[in-house]
């Protein structure tokens, strides 16, 4: 963090990489790349966090933190999709939230030299990427799980059509 | 994002809360919260950003996504509890990461006010809190998970004691 950084409250971070997709605009992202498998995407490291990806590829599954650069709103209360009704930001996954914070859970296909290969992918073409950590069956795959307003659209086996987010 | 956080390439975040829990030292911290379930923790909204937590109350679990404040440094590989091996840094779950971002799944026990009440908690007390998003079982729970380093530890239903992360 920079001197003035610390002095105004702030955090100062900074991109580690880019993300590549296939979708290039918002409209295009399935509700979540689970659902929509076949999708395959790339992210691209800086050079000097290259050798952060040492053994990650003895992983299925990796979790990418990243930023919601195309949010130019913030707000505390949204409309999801598949929805009339607002609920508080922090029930749903909008992008448009107090620091436009993304997170993904996303399928490790392969990793060469500066690029991880990966699918189930719902991040927009060109996003700057902040962090990616391994994805622990033991810590996080949860039993038990209920999810609120969700549920009723996914009850039955059901799975919902693709719409914006 | 201000003007001068543009021009420097730096993307520029604010702690939306506080997150207060048991633990007033590194040392103290559980490998992580599922294996240490009794401990209780709060969060603490600053109040404009109250309202954002409405139906997140229906939901079981969040994920909290916070600033590493304690971590004075960034490594590219990192030895982590339980190893006498180093790996990269994104195949593991240290705070001394780029970006110093935190990530945890937590159980929600109630909502009232500007505080979140939780249990399964490995956060460090007074840490500043940058997100909340609701834990969805239908994105975040996966199947066939491999965890690479760590498969070894947990292995016949393995947990190990508490070590530091």
């Amino acid at each position: 963090m920079t001197e003035m950084g610390k002095i105004m409250g702030q955090i100062i971070m900074h991109s580690i990489g880019i993300i590549r997709s296939p979708y290039k605009e918002s409209k295009d992202i399935p509700i979540q790349g689970t659902f929509k498998r076949e999708a395959e995407a790339w992210l691209e490291l800086k050079d000097k966090y290259v050798p952060g990806l040492k053994d990650l590829d003895k992983f299925s599954h990796a979790i990418l933190i990243y930023y919601f650069h195309k949010s130019e709103r913030e707000e505390i209360e949204g409309m999801p999709f598949l929805e009339q009704n607002k609920h508080g930001i922090f029930a749903i996954r909008s992008p448009h939230r107090p620091n436009h914070i993304g997170f993904s859970i996303v399928k490790i296909k392969s990793i060469k030299g500066n690029r991880m290969y990966f699918t189930e992918v719902d991040i927009l073409d060109r996003t700057p990427l902040l962090d990616i950590k391994p994805y622990v069956g033991y810590f996080d795959s949860r039993d038990n799980v209920i999810s609120g307003w969700l549920e009723k659209h996914f009850k039955d086996g059901n799975i919902p059509n693709k719409t914006v987010i």
